[in-house]
C-alpha cells in the first residue's frame, strides 16, 4: 500500500542478474511487513539487444547501455552490481561518488587494494552498502550461527569448509567472455579462491571469527585454453585448485579446499565446526539440512542429528510454507534483499558490508599469495 | 511483449491460494517462451478483509467476497479453486456453465459422486480443466516418469508409497475452520485418505498404471476433537491414518500407508518402483534427488545411484540456475502453470484433467470403502 | 579353565550351520565371564563326505549322518537344529525325548501345528530351549528395546517393517535341494512369510507386543521353477512376496511387507516405530546404526539422529573393540550363545524360547490363511 | 587336515593383541584352501599374571614375559610385535636376526630412522615381514584399488583422507602407561600423524602412488596432561590435531586431516579420490559401502552410486555369508593373515613390507618437520 519505493538500478544481466532479480520481486510477497519495496527502474548492460530483452522478460521499466548514464540517473536509488570483479570498483566507487546505495555481488573485488578504495569510497559517501554473500541467509546456515552465538558448541578446536566442482574439467572449454569470464585471471582476479573460496572464508569469518595466517596451495591443471575474446590459445591465469590450512584467532584450525575438477560434485559447499560440547555441519547440496552432534544428549542415545529446517520457528521459514516442505538456492537472495530492506528502515548497516567483506577479500589475497610462495601468511 | 493475457480468478486466499499465486507470478520470468501469461484479475474470499489484505498483498486487481460473482466476470478466464474439498464441486459446476476454464486443487472432490458431476459438468462445458497434483512436476519425479516410460525397469514387481506427518498428535488440536478445516469431515470428505494419499496414489497411477482392488485399514486415533465453528467437542469424523495393499493392471503389488501420527515426519513422502531391470526411490524432504538402482551397471560396481536432478538436462531445470542449485516445493507450482499454458497454446489437455482425477478420486473411495467393510474393494 | 563343557551335536552344515559353529567358537574369546564354554562334540548330515569335511575345516570332533544316532550318544548335551523347517519337528521332539537341549534354527516351524508338538515336548522333557531369532542381539536392535521399554516413546502409533530382497527375479534359478530349499513349500511349508516375514514379526512383537489381527496379500510371481530333487518343472507353492496390515494388542497399527522380487536390495530389512514423544528405525544393511527422533529435543534442533551404536556404553559393545569399529551380521550368533549359555548359568529361559517363538508360527499362519482367503483374520 | 603349522608368538597383549590373535584363529574357518595355519604358541608381555590370563582366554599354548626368551625359542616361526611404537625397532631387529618372521604393527617405527634399521635387518636376514595396515583389507577399500587400477577414474586430480576423532578432549585424561601410551611421545613419537594420519597416508600410496612433498600444520591444544607413569603433570609432547596438504608424483594434489578434537565423531576415517572420469570415496563407519561416480553413465541419470560390498563377487566376500550381510573391522584383520600365508604358500612378499611400510613413515616424518618449521618439506 503506503510502501515507500526503493529503485533499483542493476548492472549485468547474467546468472547474477537473475538471481537478485528474483530477490527483489519477491520479498513484498513473502516479507509483507517491510515498509520498503524495491521497484526495477533499470538495467544496464552492454549489448542493448540483450539488455532490452532482460528488461522486458523480467519487468525494468528501462535499460541503459552505459553504467555511468545509470549512476547518473536521479530516478535510481540503489545500485546492483552484477558484472565481472574487474568492474566492481569502478562502478562502485562512482556510484558512491553520486551518493548511490550499493548492493554488490561477491566478491567485493578482485585484491584487497581496490577492495580498500571501494570502502573508502563508501564510507566518504555515507552510503548503505552491502556485498551478496547469499549463502549466510539460508535458514539452515543461519540456524548454524543462532547455535555457535548461544554457546553451545563450548570451545572451538576445528573449522573446515570446501567447494567442490567438476565444470572445467574439459580441456576444450575456452576462457574468458560470457559466462565463462571466471577462467580469466584479468576479469575474475583469479579462480576458485575468488569464486568458491570467498564464500566459504566469508560464512567461517561470520561464524567462527578472524583468521590470522594460512598457508595455501594453488593449482592450475590445464594451462592454456582458448581465449573467446581473442581467439587465441592463451596461458590460464587463474587457479583450477587451492587449498589452504589457517589459524582462527579463538585458536581453532582451519582446513579449507576448493577445485573445479572434483568428478561428480556439482557444488559440494560443505562446511563443519567442532566444539567441545557440540559440532555442526552443513552442504549446499541438501541446503534445508543442518546436522548436529550434541555431547550433551544422554550417552547411549548420542547422534548426528539431521535437522530438516523448514519449520516455522527456524530462521526465515515463517515466511514460506509448511514443515517439511524445501526452499531452493534462490531464496537465500530473497532473504537477502529482506535483511537489507529492514536494515534500510532501521538506519542500520546490513552485513556483510564491504567493510566487512574487504576481511574476505584480505584472506583471499593471503591465501594467493602462500600459494606463490609456498610460505605461511599472515592475513 | 505480445503475450496473450490470461484472467485468473483465485477462490481462496490459505496455503494453497499462495503457492498458485506464486505459480502465476514467477512463469513469465522463468519461462519466457511461452505466449500467453496469467493475469491475477481477481481474488474471492468470504472475509472481505483478509480477501482485501491478498490481493494488495499478492497483487491481484481486484476482489470479491461472493464466488458466483466472480464466475459471472467478464473479465475472468479461468477459476483457480483453492477453497476446502466440499467447495470444489459446485464451484467447478457453476465455473464450467460459465465457461470458464478450472484449475481446481486436489483432490477433485470429497467423492467420486461429486467428482463425475464434475468431469461431467466440463465436458459439457467443454473448457480447459485441470488439478493440481504438483508433485508430478517435481524434476525428479518426472525424470522418473521419464525413465519408466523408456522400458528401462522392465516388468514391474512392486510400488509402494508413504505419506508421514505428525502435525495431529496433540489432542488439543481443534477441528474445522481456518486452516483446521483438513480435520473437519464435513468440509475435508476424508482425513489422510483424500489429503495425503490422493498424492500418492496420483503419482502411482501416472508413473505405474491403473489400480485394480484394494485392502484397506483405516484409524482414528483421537476420537473427539473440539470443534472450532461450533465451539463444542464433537467426533472427529477423518481417518487419522490408512494403509492400504493392492493390485496394479499390470500385475504388480502396491503398497500404501499414510498418516498424521508418525512423530518425526513432517511430509514424507516417499515412493518406490521395483522392476525387473532397476528401481527407483524418491522422497519429498530431499525433492531434488532422485534414487536408481540399473542392474545393468557392471556386477561388483552395482549400487544405490543418488541423482542430483538439477542438470539443465533434467525435466524443467534449464529454465532455472546451474548444476547443484536445487529448487523448492513452490516451483512444482510454476511448473504446473507452465505446463497449463503451454498446453492452451497447443490445444491440448493439461494432465490431469478432471477425468484423470477422478481416477484418484475412485481408488480414494474404495479405500475409504474397503476399511470400514474390512474386506477387499474393486476400484 | 574351569569352565564348564557344553557338548554341542549340531545338524546341518549349511548357511546356518555356519553361522552357529561360528558362534560357539568365538563366544570364549569375547565373554570370558561365562563359567560354561560350547564343545564342538559332532556335526551331523546326509552327506558323509560334506559332513566329514565341513567337521574337519570347523573342528568338530566327530560326525553323524543320521540325526536319531546323534540324538542317542550320551556325549552330546545340545542339539542345534539347521535344517530346512520340515526337519524342525521331528528332530525337535526326539530330542527333547532324549534329554538334550534344544536350539533351534527360525522360524520354529512350518505351522503353528506343527510348533505346538515342540512346545508340547520341551515342556514336557523340561529342556532348556531357544530359536534363532538372531537379529533381536544385534546392538543396536537391543538398544531400541531398551529405550522403548523405558516408555522414552510415550503412546505407540504404527510399527511398520520390510525385509526386501532380490534373488529370485530371475525364472532359470530351479526350487528344491541344497540351498534351494527355500522355494519349495514342502521343505519351507512357505516362502518370504516363513523366511523373512517371521524375523520383522519376532522383532515387533518383542518390541511392540502381541498382534491380535491381519490382513495379507500374498503372490506367486513365477508359478513353476524346474525343481531339484525331481529334476521337473513343477508349480511353485511358496509366497513370492507377502505384505499384511495389523493391529497390535497395544492399539498401534502395523504394516509389513517382504518380498524377493525388489532389484537393488539385498537383504534390507527395515522396522521402524512411531510413539508420540520418540521413533526409531533401523536397517539391517547398516546394522550398527539406530536412528532416533526425540521430540523433547529443543524445537528448532529436533531431528533424526544416527547413532552410531559403537560405544562400550551399548548392548554387547564392551566385548568388542573401540567406538567407531563396527560388528557384523555374524556377531549376532555369537550374542545368542552367549546369552543362551548365561541363562543356562542361571537357571533361567533363553528367549524366544520355543513357546515365545509359537506365537510368531501363529501370525504367520493367520497372515497365510488371510493371504489366500482375502479376509481379516484373527491371530 | 595336512595343513602345515606356522607357530606365531605374540608381543603385547592391548587392543591389537587381541584384534591379530582373532585373524589367526579365524582364519582356517573362512579361508579353507589354505595350507598353511597358524599356532598360537605363546604370548609375551611384562605383567605375567595379565600375560597368563590373556594366553588361557584366547588359548595361547604358553606365555613369556620377556620378549627376548620369546624370540630366543626353536619352537616359534613367527613374531607378531603389538607393543607401543618404541619397541617395534628393538623387537623386529631382534627377531630379525633370530631368523624369524615378523608382523609388526603400524606404524612401522617412531621414526624414518628407525625404520630404515628394521628394513635393513629385516632384508639382511631374508625373512619374511609385513606391518598391519589392515584398512586395505576391506573389501571395500580394495575394490576401490581394483577400480583404480583398472584405469576407470581417469587422470587424477585430487586425493583426500581424514580421521577424526573425539576422545581426547578431556583434559582430566592423563598420558602414557595401558591404553594411554598413544598420547606420551616417547612410546609413541607422535600423536595423530603416526596413529591416524599412517592409516591415511598408507592407503593413499596403495591407492594414488607416492607423495612428493608436504606442508603441515600441527597442534597440541592440551599442553600438559598428568602421566600415568610417572604421577606428574608433564608436558604433552604428541601432535592432537595435524592436517597436511601435498603433491603426488602422478600429478594430483592431496589433502589429510587428522585429530582427537573433532566432537560426534569416533573413528571418521575417510577417503575420496577424484579422476576425469570417475571418482569413489568411502567412510570406515560403513566400512561396506564404496561410493562411486561414474561419468561414464548416462547424463541425466548420473549420480553417487552407494555400492554394498557383500557379494560374493566382492574381495574377499565369498569367504563370509551371502549378499547383504555386512562383516567389521575385525575382518580385515582376518583378511590380512589369510594373505599372509598365502603369500608365504607363493613365496611372495605380503604387501605392506617392512620396506613398502617404510614410505608412510618418511612422509610422517616430513609431515612432522613440515609442522615445526611451518615450510613445505619434501619426502
Amino acid at each position: 500500500m503506503s510502501k515507500k519505493p526503493l529503485n533499483i538500478g542493476l548492472v549485468g544481466y547474467g546468472f547474477m542478474g537473475r538471481t537478485h532479480t528474483n530477490g527483489y520481486k519477491r520479498v513484498a510477497d513473502f516479507f509483507p511487513e517491510l515498509g520498503i519495496t524495491p521497484v526495477l527502474k533499470a538495467v544496464c548492460g552492454r549489448s542493448e539487444e540483450k539488455t532490452k530483452a532482460f528488461a522486458e522478460q523480467w519487468g525494468y521499466e528501462s535499460y541503459e547501455t552505459d553504467w555511468e548514464k545509470l549512476i547518473a540517473r536521479d530516478d535510481i536509488d540503489a545500485i546492483d552490481i552484477c558484472t565481472p570483479n574487474d568492474t566492481h570498483a569502478p562502478i562502485s566507487i562512482a556510484a558512491a561518488k553520486a551518493g548511490k546505495m550499493i548492493l554488490c555481488e561477491k566478491p567485493i573485488s578482485r585484491t584487497t587494494a581496490e577492495g580498500e578504495e571501494m570502502v573508502a569510497a563508501v564510507e566518504q559517501a555515507g552510503v548503505p552498502n552491502t556485498v551478496w554473500y547469499n549463502y549466510r541467509r539460508l535458514p539452515a546456515v543461519t540456524l548454524a550461527k543462532q547455535i555457535i552465538d548461544s554457546g553451545k558448541l563450548g570451545k572451538i578446536y576445528h573449522y573446515r569448509a570446501n567447494f567442490l566442482q567438476d565444470w572445467t574439467i574439459s580441456a576444450d572449454l575456452p576462457q574468458g567472455g560470457a559466462a565463462l569470464w571466471r577462467l580469466d585471471a584479468a576479469a575474475a582476479g583469479s579462480g576458485v579462491t575468488g569464486d568458491l573460496l570467498a564464500h566459504c572464508i566469508d560464512t567461517a569469518i561470520w561464524l567462527n571469527g578472524g583468521i590470522t595466517d594460512v598457508s595455501a596451495m594453488t593449482e592450475t591443471f590445464i594451462k592454456e585454453r582458448m581465449h573467446q575474446l581473442t581467439g587465441k590459445v592463451e596461458k590460464v591465469g587463474i587457479d583450477d585448485a587451492c587449498a589452504f590450512m589457517c589459524h582462527f584467532a579463538n585458536g581453532s584450525l582451519g582446513l579449507f579446499e576448493s577445485t573445479r575438477y572434483a568428478r561428480g560434485h556439482k557444488a559440494l559447499y560443505t562446511f563443519e565446526i567442532n566444539g567441545a560440547d557440540a559440532s555442526l555441519r552443513w552442504d549446499l547440496h541438501d541446503l534445508n539440512r543442518l546436522e548436529m552432534y550434541d555431547h550433551s544428549d544422554e550417552g547411549p542415545q548420542r547422534g548426528w542429528k539431521s535437522i530438516h529446517v523448514t519449520d516455522g520457528e527456524h530462521p526465515y521459514m515463517s515466511h514460506w510454507w509448511v514443515p517439511g516442505l524445501i526452499i531452493g538456492y534462490e531464496h537465500s537472495f530473497v532473504h537477502q534483499v529482506a535483511d537489507f530492506l529492514k536494515a534500510l528502515e532501521e538506519g542500520k548497516p546490513c552485513e556483510p558490508t564491504f567493510k566487512s567483506a574487504l576481511e574476505t577479500a584480505k584472506v583471499c589475497d593471503a591465501v594467493l599469495e602462500s600459494g606463490k610462495t609456498r610460505q605461511w601468511k599472515n592475513v
